[in-house]
């Protein structure tokens, strides 16, 4: 079940816009705020079928995204390098990992993918 | 045009597998390939008017798919992040830029750059 939430997060983070506000709503409580079907239902005043409903076609839409456009999978890999660039960064001898130009570069890869 | 045709051409990189078929092939055959509306026309059997019509739809939701996600301006963002890396990387002292570690660095960042 976490792994799932992750999956979801990782993919409304990206692509979430695309989906309807209803959509956006009910993934933000259910898996972003952890509010259970019951929960959303009662605020929308709708069954917890039709949330139910509500929630997987915003999932499927998500899934669809990734598989024709494949972001979220370019930017894991886009990071795997980055963390590679880093491996060879703090492997430098240490009076070169003193020189502000491979500081800067660290600083800037962190920037890169702590976002 | 040109500066036009390079937009289209950036957008429909990332998201073109989100237009219909006939959107994706109207817009390849004229930014990509350089054809005419004429021309794509003959190839569809419909007016010239229509296919004006297919590609500025398509041309709209790129602009549109964009505005809600910004993903092109994003990438635009960490290619300008890992130009200053590299730039950083290249300023290192000549025996510096000897090291192994150094010149895998600057290998791994053209990959991310280069695609």
């Amino acid at each position: 079940m976490l792994d799932k939430v992750l999956r979801i997060a990782e993919l409304y983070d990206f692509y979430g816009a695309l989906l309807t506000d209803k959509q956006q709503r009910c993934i933000e409580m259910h898996y972003l705020g952890d509010d259970s079907l019951a929960e959303i239902a009662e605020e929308f005043r709708v069954s917890r079928q039709a949330v139910h409903d509500i929630l997987r076609r915003g999932e499927q839409l998500l899934v669809e995204y990734e598989e024709k456009l494949g972001l979220v999978e370019r930017q894991r890999r886009d990071r795997e390098t980055i963390a590679k660039v880093r491996a060879c960064l703090e492997a430098l001898p240490a009076e070169t990992r003193r020189l502000p130009e491979t500081d800067q570069a660290l600083e800037l890869l962190r920037q890169l993918t702590d976002r």
